[in-house]
């Protein structure tokens, strides 16, 4: 089975919504990532905490066979969060960072992990994402987020790590803060003219969808090139999000939906068309899980019947019949 | 050919947008539910106008199939709307409502509507949408939308109408308000315990969600019957709205919808779930052309070829395989 390797962040998070509030729980964007994708794929963790990194969650992140070579301990405490979520549940507001070890982060590939075939680079600095991806031989496959922060902050740089990334996965307020465009179309249109190949974008309870640079039937050809779209058609994909009657806490929604689109892709071992709208789903089956219980609370109790029977349910939710020519079926 | 009674408004809009302004153009939610449904079906139209209502508008309506032995001419101005729209799109500002002859319109159903078999009551006062309901023999289905004006102002009235409803189609705003509860799948509940047996959510650019009172596989029993839900499976049908590179003028997008909705349903003559789904996916398709440009003048212009395409696009875009067992598509 390919490993993935994926980078990011591993905290402890504080979140208040209005259903409860959890203190100092495991969180962080590689936590639920590789915890997700875990169900899928083997994952190989490139992450940093502190000296007060709590054994249980060691054993946890083990448990799941997340490969630790990578997560470096450092002087100082683990990255801080603090957020709060007011009753529709789409905004989180950050009360509190505290980067600590995080600050000083350099993500160092161990040897084994240098030949990973697929690679998520989670939400750091753009130069630390080109960075890994130097480390890295000859991945298949490479997917990346970013956020606000550095969309502002970094432009040029990210523009820089676009170039070499494949699937570009962002949230919509993202996508049209980075290409500086309230369509969503001409939006993608512009980012796609930037290096990936596939714009994925979160739409959290409005679902995902999925731009990909016309006539491409696979990724399949190394990470690097760069495709001009301008004036070319997209191939669009999109689907609904699992409309859930008990969200507790979105914290983590959007790496699970990570986790599950990487990890399919690597579970199967394909990057084709096909493979890759399945992966859309199985990210939003388990974004949807996600979300259901506070931290990766649910994750740890989730089966493979349960994440399949999801799958199904999206199968149902979204189907509907082809039509004949409209004036035979039309009564006159 | 079963044809749809439709009551609702027949106005004269002012419109600005980013890409340009509209002044007096025909609009109002009952001319662009009919004009869209006349591509399906016959359309028998209940509205009022004033003495300045134009002959080309009438001529045009008459071109289209939609009989008009239904539409008033009352002493007075036709209903004026004035409306501006940002950058984003997604919500009208309403600059100006001159309500003119609807003020003291009473909606009289001429005999040969009276054996209607599907009806669309407009957004209109829900007192009034009970007594057009009165007039009419024994419709198949009866569909409805209404607004937060009558939410707000009229509820008690409104519940009374949905009791003899079985479509309710209304935007997520608008939902949320009529049930009090932010968590759509929730609000579904409790509409749906209301009367109306299917519930379409209406969410501009993020598509469209359908809830259906479970179990059942058809509306074809009359319209009048109040299923309790609470506690029981809702059976749910999402899809995303047409991607569009320019959207000129949303103004209509919600009418026009309900148009293609039921003008689909009136055409094909069936009320089963496969069809209503389908319905959904015309509503879809009818709304993203009437965007495309001021007022009704996209409409004008449509051919039957462009609706069969953008639904096979529809299929297209939300088309993914199912998959076999997890553990026997995993690589090991």
């Amino acid at each position: 089975m390919p490993s993935i390797l994926a980078v990011g962040s591993v905290a402890y998070d504080s979140v208040k919504t209005p259903f409860g509030e959890a203190e100092e729980v495991l969180g962080g964007s590689a936590t639920f990532f590789s915890v997700v994708a875990s169900f899928f794929s083997r994952v190989n963790l490139v992450a940093c905490v502190g000296e007060d990194f709590r054994r249980e969650d060691v054993e946890f992140l083990e448990s799941r066979n997340v490969d630790l070579t990578g997560l470096e301990y450092m002087k100082g405490r683990t990255f801080r969060w603090k957020g709060e979520y007011s009753y529709d549940l789409n905004e989180a507001h950050t009360l509190e960072t505290e980067l600590n070890v995080l600050s000083n982060f350099r993500p160092k590939i161990p040897k084994k992990y240098r030949d990973s075939e697929y690679v998520f680079l989670g939400n750091i600095d753009p130069t630390l994402q080109r960075e890994v991806l130097s480390q890295v031989l000859n991945p298949r496959l490479v997917a990346c987020d970013t956020m606000n922060y550095w969309i502002e902050g970094r432009f040029q740089s990210l523009i820089k790590t676009l170039k070499h990334v494949g699937i570009l996965i962002i949230n919509d307020a993202e996508a049209r803060q980075l290409a500086n465009e309230v369509n969503m179309v001409r939006a993608a249109r512009k980012i796609l003219g930037w290096g990936p190949r596939i714009l994925v974008i979160k739409r959290g309870e409005y679902g995902v969808l999925m731009f990909q640079v016309p006539g491409e039937q696979s990724l399949d050809h190394g990470s690097s090139l760069v495709v001009p779209v301008s004036g070319g058609d997209l191939t669009i994909f999109g689907a609904p999000a699992y409309p859930l009657e008990d969200v507790f806490d979105p914290t983590g929604a959007g790496d699970s939906f990570a986790g599950g689109f990487m990890g399919y892709l690597a579970g199967v071992n394909r990057v084709d068309t096909q493979a890759i709208r399945q992966a859309t789903i199985f990210g939003s089956v388990m974004a949807s899980f996600c979300v259901e219980k506070f931290s990766l609370d649910r994750l740890r109790e989730l089966t493979y019947t349960e994440i399949e029977l999801r799958y199904k349910e999206f199968r149902e939710m979204t189907r509907f019949e082809d039509i004949e020519e409209l004036d035979k079926v039309l009564s006159s």
